[in-house]
């Protein structure tokens, strides 16, 4: 009789043997979506020359001094910066030059005047611009380092390479990248019953769907998947696979014969690779015979071979260790709440994590059970968005509570909302 | 003067001119993330063979009708049957067969009895089950087809290929999968100002940084960014760089040049090129100069050049296009209600799309500004996560309203919350 754990200690017990992941160059082409390998520090002051922030006009704000609308002043236009663009001359008083958006101001100049302030007028072949106002020292000039700081520290290590991010990294020239290199993860399907993809079908087999699934899950979770093969229930042929898989790669997943059946082997060959048992029975459905062990520090996680005990292992288990390798912080799934849509009332000691797809009305959101939600079925995984959690000891869960969800993917929405943008137009 | 249309009208004036994407084939291996370019049917029925749920003993139901806790039967066991395996006799009356999990129910077969039921006992060199309750006819036997049926179509085309959809693909045998090929998304970035992420820095100038952001957001997207060149701000090199971008790619996006700046060449661009013009302001800010023209029935989206602008312009404008272009439904940013934690009290006739990191505190979402909002910061974009929707015309808006939000970044939790799967371990 195996001891089932929670699941929450069954995290802990891997989540004690993080591997400190390895560092890459890449070109910044290639970067997006990787994960940083170092902060993200600012090379330089940014702006690091002081610029426009609007089309306008630099001036020495002193000379504004006397303005106002009955008695405007009017500025000398020596000429203008387009943006990229450098004046040479140093400002003097009562001279101006109009400036377009982002450009530098030039020395001697103290602010600038937005350009729908002023009126440009010509007088005796000279351009002057008219100005209404008393301009104050400083205005509308973007200041060296205001937006950020020379060897601030922009983005943590960890974190991934969004646009943003992207847009940081070209900013301060970062031309190549330090990433963390992907953990590679290994794929051992085992079972006799299993075909390959392009195998004509046999009675009493079925194609591995399962290391098919597991390469796109660690794909998503940022690592680089190796299918190492099929094996049959043999236990020479499985103990020769997980072995080799474990000095070649950072993580091993086995899929199948890890329950208590005549031909489960992977109980036996944790044994003979004298690998330490982290667990053997997690309290939990699908997935219960879910196991984990410790080899050279490194860990194999041995996952049921049917799908969606498969996909839970996977989600729960692997991809925080993964994540982790990579350095980063929100390695797990993200909680929400819902409201569950259907009577959920089988009884269970253990937690359920039920295939659903949540959907939000507006307001809440709310959640449904996808597909029959039995643990040999594909198809019910095509539509889930999001695992219901309903806690074990219960007698079941009713329509319309509230509900942990947790959540797997990322989908936009069908419309665009008019009613979100809902201004009344300026006349 | 240009005249503003709302939001939804430029969605609107966009998406009247649907590209139909293309077809192509790649293989399983590298369809992760892809689109369904046609509807995935299943092939054969699931299971194709009667198999068995569980592992227990293969019997004639009828044998068991006498079976009770005080007077059990006996069944001789002939063997076993192994996942993957097959038994070639018919089963007769009063005979079982072992049976793995997964493996085909043999013929004569009509129920499967689980292995927790029962207890082997040796009697004569003869192996036999002992059974205590009686057995119904197709009990544990999972029917053919009960998962999913010849012909059934499991997933839509233009459906993302999840790991759900990968593990259908290769139940299926799809060694081959016809996706949606990528459209391409020219970038055109345009601006004196602009350094190549190589370039030494020059006083006045800054590094591209858009372009770089937008080949993260087109591949976020699904698109195949093609990374023009930088244009100066001069008119005959900016209408060339359009001219034979909008002959090369799907999509064409400048940035920069839009304003009525006296070096914003793009609007005389889509003049000379005859291109419609299909708005040229939209009431929003960021990006209010955001402009679409349309030509030879491709539409050519002229970004602002300031980061923020641009990144809003993209998620707004370029994504739902692009997406629709894929075939696929959710093609918007997804919408939810968060609480608003700092007071945003400026007022502005347009729709704001406030840069905004948001959190889940386990129970509801709460939202808060990033960074400076000012639309010419790049920091800001790292960390935000979903912008926040202001309805302009108001004066502003405090700290614990409900606002909307439109969810831009996919993001895991920090922690495992070990509350969430509390439940009471069986004994």
């Amino acid at each position: 009789m195996r001891k089932p754990i929670k699941v929450e200690e069954a995290i802990q017990s891997v989540m004690k043997w993080p591997l400190t992941g390895e560092k890459e160059f890449v070109s910044i082409e290639n970067s997006y979506n990787r994960v940083l390998a170092e902060d993200l520090l600012a090379t330089t002051d940014v702006p690091w020359f002081k610029r426009s922030p609007y089309d306008g006009y630099a001036i020495v704000a002193a000379s504004t001094q006397q303005a106002n609308s009955e008695y405007p002043i009017f500025l000398e236009v020596l000429g203008t910066i387009g943006a990229g663009f450098t004046w040479d001359a140093e400002l003097q008083p009562h001279q101006a030059v109009k400036i377009m958006t982002g450009a530098a101001i030039p020395e001697g100049a103290t602010a600038v005047i937005m350009v729908e302030l002023t009126k440009e007028v010509i007088k005796d072949g000279k351009t002057y611009v008219q100005i209404k106002r008393k301009v104050k020292d400083g205005e509308n000039i973007v200041e060296i380092g205001e937006d950020m700081q020379k060897d601030e520290v922009l983005v943590k290590k960890g974190t991934s390479i969004n646009p943003g991010v992207m847009a940081t990294l070209a900013t301060f020239g970062y031309k190549t990248v330090a990433v963390m290199k992907k953990p590679t993860v290994a794929i051992i399907a085992t079972g006799s019953e299993l075909l390959e993809v392009d195998d004509p079908l046999e009675k009493g087999k079925i194609r591995n769907s399962n290391a098919y699934m597991l390469k796109a899950q660690i794909l998503r979770a940022g690592g680089e998947p190796i299918y190492y093969r099929l094996v049959k229930d043999d236990f020479e042929e499985t103990f020769l696979a997980v072995k080799q898989a474990i000095e070649q790669a950072d993580i091993v997943i086995t899929t199948g014969g890890v329950s208590v059946g005549d031909f489960d082997y992977i109980p036996k060959v944790y044994e003979k690779l004298g690998a330490t048992l982290l667990f053997n029975k997690i309290a939990m459905r699908p997935g219960s015979v879910t196991s984990g062990a410790l080899l050279n520090e490194k860990v194999i996680f041995g996952l049921s071979g049917n799908p969606s005990a498969c996909y839970v292992g996977f989600e729960l288990f692997v991809r925080p260790y993964l994540k982790a390798m990579l350095g980063q912080e929100n390695i797990y799934l993200k909680k929400a709440q819902a409201i569950l849509e259907k009577d959920f009332l089988k009884a269970n000691p253990f937690t359920r994590f039920v295939r659903a797809k949540t959907t939000f009305d507006g307001n809440e959101l709310h959640v449904e059970p996808v597909g029959k939600d039995k643990s040999n079925i594909v198809s019910s995984l095509i539509d889930a968005n999001c695992f219901i959690v309903l806690p074990g000891g219960s007698r079941g869960f009713e329509k319309g509570l509230k509900v942990d969800i947790l959540l797997i993917e990322d989908e936009g929405a069908p419309i665009w909302d008019e009613h979100i943008t809902d201004s009344r137009l300026p006349r």
